[in-house]
Parts: structure tokens; C-alpha cells; sequence
């Protein structure tokens, strides 16, 4: 997705902060962001923007983005106001944004991990749903009204977006904006690594990792559309109800148990397929699990992952076991290693409208269908990253652009309070060093807002406590 | 191919001996060893085995057979006579065997190259055509008389081979031995690596190293079966016509111009697939070759095999040279590497059966037919093995059984004696050096075969000469 300008564009309008309202349980019930009909979207947008089609709009035109202010914990991504309508150029369309997606490489992006965020501040986000609401010079196939889900590098994770009109797709009847948010990368994602990579066929084998998380649970939906393929799930046992029901074949609890064994048990000469989200050493493994003709697609590094800070003692691991192949031995064993990561398919525009039609088609015959985990506030962010990177996902985790009701806000921060003196002392003791290490980080990113600074500190240190507590 | 087990019994029956007759040219016609009607297979059988149906036949039966008695340069294939029916297990079959594949794998096996051909003295090659001869127990799919060709990972170059059933394929109607010897090594190869790895779908674009060769010819056959394939085929300017009439979009004289510059220009972005039988460098080139999404399937190390024996420059440079990747580097390229090698895929006898099947369906459809180039005498293995190890094949390289009539055998011999005295000179200084080290391994291998190795050595020392004269 090349929508890099764009966001840049609207970073600058930043001149408003509100703090982020740490929350811990997501809505039960997600916000029903029906769709209006074409041409009503602006009258419907946000109350932000409620003039936006008045003349001095770009003056008056504000909105609320979430800001990665620098890479560190969960905190480090803040709720500000940006204001100032941004300029649309040629071909791109400006999304008022519904819901946007989370996406494991947000979680590495909030540590540093990922080079496709460009450098604090900045918006984060890969995708999202919502209505067109202007359209600039020379796009033709959207018009202001367009229900669509949008697909980006970063920028989407703001209630206004602006992306050129080629990485929108229109939503399909019957499909919520919740729905929709999920859709894109992890069906994306799925779909070419199991069809393009994996050249899945009947009566073949597949290992999904993670397979209650968005990427595991559309591998599985699509895995069963092929006849006969045996699917080979890892999730905590709590999980593997949800996901056998979802298609998984076997499901193992890699907590508790060798997955590796497990699989030989039921397939001896190992696996046609393996999607391997983790890096590291298991993907030694799965190389080896591997069939002759087998598939490995490699697509994250999710061992990277410990903690909510860059953990350099991961990231060292992961690097050193990270694995590399020779042609001899890729020969020998009649093997092929694929990576994939759709943040790095920039400009393959045409590749990914094809894969986004096919997925669309197959949605609205029924045979695939997202399943939200939980829905949360732009306020709850943090606890929405933490839900997956905890992996206490079942599905997609996504954020509304729905301002979180007042009441509900002083419901939770009682709650918190309550829970809170509880965990404090041991969380402390486990935050000392890393709050250091935090904070140095947060003053430079912090440079150029100065104003409010000295009330944020105070509110940082209180959050920062907060915040860990769960 | 699991038929280790009975070519080593047949090594053991050697025990007779025949030099090979040094031939310069194939034979322009090939012989017409058209099918006899089944039932009939062991009368027309060769004179040799001409009592194969009588009672003592255990003891009077013999075959010649190419033995490949030590590594080195192409004298090492040697025509020698086995004796003694060999025994057939359950499963197996006895093939009458009328033509035989050349393969690189047989090239690099001679120079020991090949870790799936087990130690000299024994027979090489890995695909014949024929008929079958007598079948053993619990072999229900084949009967005596049938025209089959037949896979192996060695012991094919002889006039009687052994076989499981399963390894071998009934000959469709219309295709001659020739074609039959021909067709499954490569288009096995060709068609796994296109279609499996490859994942080919319209409008994509192809590399194809060796375009003139056996599996180069099969894989631009393969490739025109779907719509809009750009063919890139490398060949020297000479052959260009034909691959061109074959179906390759773009030829490139890998000899006077830079293959990557030339895809560039037409395909600036990369490529789709890349097939590489080359190793070394040339798999970097084809790695940075790819578009995103493009699969690199690398078969060989050709790279490594300059001049007729061993030549540990090349092989080390190859060495040095191999293609070794990180799985970061894939998912930020997001590309596919895969090896293949038919040779590694033993015990795969179901997913060969199926390609094969496929591949004989359109056979029978006319989508596909084996080029030959030449058809040569057991007595000229080595001038076979040289035309193709030098690349002035165009298509595929044959023995056939047929044993060379006498008086061919003289006029070529005269036709030798006329060009041998002009490069004598030249020859002899280039191989001095290697007679000695060849002459050091001759000695090893021959330990066993004390009888007639006087008029041998004499022999030898001639044959050297004669066939470095090329």
C-alpha cells in the first residue's frame, strides 16, 4: 500500500491531544455503526466533523487519531485530535472511518519492529472500514456515500483516512463494518499464502499456528473449501472448541504439548503445508515437518513478541535462530520456504484487487466470514493490543472510531481502581527498569508538543501502573 | 525410485566383458524398435537372451548392460555382459528394455556428483522404455508383453532391468520407445516444477535455463498449455530457431549477452517463476530476478560440471557460490524458494502416478510430445553423454539396446582414423595430466578384474585418445 504521503499529510495536522482512557473489557456488544445510505454518509460522520461539508472546513475539520508517539509499551499509543480537512490528490478518496483492524505487525510496529511504519509520531493501522467521503481528481470507480474497506501501510487508525481509490474495496451486502475492518490482511494474507504459495489441493495437510487469531481462523474457513484437507490447529485448550467448530481438524495446545509429536502421531511423513507466523526456532521445525513437496510460508516473527517493550533478549533469540536455508538441502528434500507479509506488496495493486474480488466473491457465497473477537473504543487501545498480544484472542480484535460513552468511561476507570491496589506492588517492581528505559524514549518523541506536558507526565506515571495491572 | 535392491543383484551377475566402441555420430536414423505384439516380446528379444523362455535359463541367460566402473570422464561407462536371469520379488517386474534416458543426474553421477547412485561398479540411469518380460509375484497391473517405460533411480541402462510395478507406465498409444525413454524424467520434472512449486497461471512469466534441453523443451511445452505465457528461454543462437517453433516467447543467447539485462528489458519488474538448474551464482540472479510473489525452482548445479571428469574448481566455486536464504529476506521480498529433484522423491510412488497420469493424458491430447535429438548405440554412451554435457543437444540424448551393426561400427571407426591424426596433438597435451589421475582411480576400480586387464590397459590407453578428439 503506498499511501504513505497521505498520512504524512495528516500527522502534521496534529495539535490537539486527549488522553488515552485506559479501559478493560471490550463493549460485548459492538456498536451497531450501521451503514447509511449513499449519500447520507456526511450528515451520519462523526460529531467532529459534523460541518464538514461547510465552506471553511479546512479550517474548522478536526478528528481523533490514535498517534504512535514512540516505541515502547502499549501506553505509547495515544488518542490526540487532529485538525485541518486533509488535501486529496489525484486518485485518492477520503474514508470517514467506521472500525479499523489489528494487526499482529501493529504490535511489532509499537516496539520498532516493523521498517514499513515510518518513524514516530505516527498513525498506525493496515486497514479499515467506513464511507467515502470526498473523492479527489481523477477517481472514477468511488463516489462520496461508497461503503468501503481500505487497505494501507499505516494511517488507517484515525476517524478520517485518506488512501488512493485502488486500495478501497467496496463492501458487500450484508456485511458489517466490523466485518469489514477484519477482512482485508487477514483474508489477504491467508488466501496467498495457502492458494498462491501453498497451491493447496485435495486431500492434503496443512499446520495452521495460532489458530483462534484472525489470520488462523481465515486459513482454517478457507482450508475447508478445498475437499478433504486435514487441518492441523495449535491454540490453548480453551480455544479448541471454538476452532474445531471453525474447521480445525486436530487441534493441539502447543502450551502443554509438543506440536511437532502430535502431528507425527497423524501424519507420520509429515505436512503438505505450514503457515508459521512465529520464526525462530520453529521454523526449524516446520521445515522439517514438512513432506517432500511440502510448502513452508513464513510470515511474522511473533517469537519476537515478549512483553509489551522491545525485548531485546527475544528479538536476539529470534535472530539467532533465525532460519536459513541451502539450495542443496532445499533440493534433497524436494522442499520450498516462502515468505510472505503483505505490508511489503506495496504497489502489487493489481495482484491484491484480484486476490480481494475472489475473497469477496467467496464471502458472499458464505463460505467465509470474519469472527470478531471484540470490539473496543479508540480510548481502549492499549487493552486491545494487550488482548492480542496476550493471545487471549478468539478472532479479530477491532477498534471503533465511536467515542466511547461518558458513562461507561467512569464505569470502567471505577472497576480499575478496585483491581488496581491489588497488583500494583508486584507490577511495579516488574516496571522500575523498563519505565527508565520508557521514559527516555517518551521525552524525545515528546519534543516538539510542549505545552501540555508537565499534566501528561503526571497522567503517564499513573497510567503506566494502570495500565499493567491486568 | 526404491529399485536399489535388484540392480545390485545384477551387478553381481557381471562377469563377462565388451569394450565400448568409441562411435563420433549418432546414428541419423534411429532404429525402429517398433513394439511386437504382446506375448511376443521374448521371442523378439535380443540374441543374447534368445533362450530366456527355457527351462535352464537361470544359467544361460545373459544381457549387456553399461557399468559405470569407477568416477571420472566419459571412458567410464563401460559396455560390459551380465549373466544369469535375475530373480524377481513380489512387486517386480523384468523389462525387455529397448531405449534408454540421458540425464545431467547420470552426468554428474559419472564424475560422483550424485549421492543417490550408489558406489561403482554399477549400472546408471534412471528412465528406460521396454517391455515386460516376466512379472513377479503379487503383481496384478502388469503382464508379460506390455509396453511400459519405467522409473529408477539407477540401474536403467541395461537390456534387461528390474523394476517395481509400480514404477512402471503402460506406453499410450502412437508413442515410440524412443519417445517413451524420453518422456518421464523430464516431463515429470518440468511439470511438478511449473504446476506444484510453480503454482503457473495466465499471463505469467517463466525463465527457462536450457531451453534446448530435455526438461527446457518440456517445461515450453508445459508452459504454452496455459493462457498468455511469456516464455524466457536461454539457448545458444544456434538453437534459437527451434525453441522459438517450440513455444519460447524471448530467446537469449546466454553465451554473448547478460540474461538478466535482457529479461529487464522486456519484463522490468522480474519474473514469475524461475526454473535453475544451474546453481551457484546464477541462483542469486534468479532470486533477484523475482517479482514479488515469483517462485525460484532450482534443480541442479549444472554450474558444476566443467569438463569430462571432476573438476574441483568448479565444484568448490559452486560450492562457495550456493544459494543460502534468510526466511527475513523472504517475507520482505515476499518469495518463494524451492529445490527439486526427482531423484529425492523415492518413495512418492503415488504422487509420480498421478503426475504421470496427467502428463500421458496429454500426451494422448497431442499437448505435449518428447523432442528426440539423438539415438546412440550402448557402444557410444560416451559420445552421448559428451554431446549433452556440452550442450549441442537440441532435445533429448537416447541409447537404444540395439546392438551396433558390424559393419556401422567399422565405417565409423575409419571416419575416427581420418580425424584423430589432426587433433592428436592438441588433445594429447590437455590430457596428459588428467590420464595420470584417471589412470590412478582406473586402477582402484578395475582391482577385481584381473584376467583380462593386460589387452585392457592397452586398450584403454587408445580409447583415451580417440576420445578426447571431439
Amino acid at each position: 500500500m503506498s499511501g504513505e504521503d497521505a498520512p504524512a499529510q495528516q500527522q502534521n495536522a496534529v495539535d490537539q491531544k486527549q488522553e488515552t482512557k485506559p479501559a478493560e473489557e471490550p463493549k460485548t456488544e459492538p456498536p451497531k455503526t450501521e451503514p447509511e445510505p449513499a449519500g447520507a454518509a456526511e450528515a451520519a460522520a462523526a460529531p467532529a466533523a459534523a460541518s464538514a461539508d461547510k465552506a471553511p472546513e479546512e479550517e474548522t475539520f478536526s478528528y481523533r487519531a490514535l498517534v504512535l508517539t514512540g516505541y515502547g509499551g502499549y501506553d505509547k499509543v495515544k488518542l490526540q485530535v487532529k485538525k485541518g480537512k486533509p488535501a486529496l490528490k489525484a486518485g485518492e478518496v477520503l474514508v470517514r472511518v467506521k472500525v479499523c483492524g489489528l494487526n499482529f505487525a501493529d504490535l511489532m510496529a509499537r516496539q520498532g519492529l516493523y521498517d514499513q511504519l515510518p518513524s514516530p509520531p505516527v498513525t498506525p493501522g493496515m486497514e479499515c472500514s467506513g464511507v467515502v467521503e470526498a473523492v479527489g481528481e481523477e477517481v472514477t470507480d468511488r463516489k462520496v456515500g461508497d461503503k468501503v474497506m481500505a487497505l494501507s501501510r499505516f494511517g488507517m487508525w484515525q476517524e478520517v483516512a485518506v488512501v488512493p481509490a485502488s486500495h478501497t474495496f467496496l463492501i458487500p451486502e450484508g456485511m458489517s463494518f466490523e466485518e469489514a475492518a477484519a477482512f482485508p490482511v487477514n483474508y489477504i494474507t491467508a488466501y496467498m499464502m495457502l492458494f498462491d504459495f501453498g497451491n493447496l489441493r485435495p486431500n492434503q495437510s496443512v499446520l495452521v499456528h495460532a489458530a483462534a487469531g484472525g489470520v488462523g481462523i481465515a486459513a482454517t474457513q478457507l482450508c475447508k473449501m478445498v475437499k478433504d484437507v486435514t487441518v492441523f490447529g495449535t491454540a490453548s485448550a480453551s480455544k479448541h472448541e471454538t476452532i474445531s467448530e471453525g474447521g480445525v481438524t486436530h487441534t493441539i495446545d502447543y502450551r502443554t504439548k509438543d506440536y511437532v509429536e502430535e502431528v507425527r502421531k497423524i501424519s507420520p511423513k509429515g505436512l503438505d503445508i505450514i503457515l508459521d507466523p512465529l520464526g525462530g526456532s520453529d521454523t526449524h521445525k516446520a521445515y522439517n515437518l514438512l513432506k517432500p513437496m511440502g510448502k513452508l510460508v513464513t510470515y511474522g516473527a511473533a517469537n519476537m513478541l515478549a512483553g509489551q517493550r522491545k525485548n531485546l533478549i527475544a528479538v536476539a533469540k529470534n535472530w539467532y535462530h533465525q532460519f536459513s536455508i541451502h539450495t542443496l538441502s532445499l533440493i534433497q528434500g524436494n522442499k520450498s520456504v516462502c515468505g510472505f507479509h503483505l505490508g511489503y506488496l506495496d504497489g502489487e495493486t493489481e495482484l491484491i484487487a484480484q486476490t480481494m474480488a475472489t475473497l469477496l466473491d467467496l464471502y458472499k457465497e458464505g463460505k467465509i466470514k470474519p469472527r470478531i473477537d471484540s470490539t473496543w473504543h479508540f480510548e481502549q487501545v492499549g487493552d486491545a493490543m494487550r488482548k492480542m498480544q496476550e493471545r487471549n484472542n478468539i478472532g479479530k480484535v477491532v477498534l471503533t472510531t465511536e467515542p466511547m460513552p461518558e458513562e461507561e468511561a467512569k464505569k470502567e476507570e471505577a472497576k480499575k481502581e478496585a483491581k488496581k491496589e491489588d497488583k500494583k506492588k508486584e507490577d511495579k517492581k516488574k516496571e522500575d527498569k523498563k519505565k527508565d528505559d520508557g521514559k527516555k524514549e517518551e521525552k524525545k518523541d515528546d519534543k516538539k508538543k510542549e505545552e501540555p506536558k508537565k499534566e501528561e507526565k503526571e497522567e503517564e506515571k499513573k497510567e503506566e501502573v494502570k495500565k499493567e495491572e491486568k
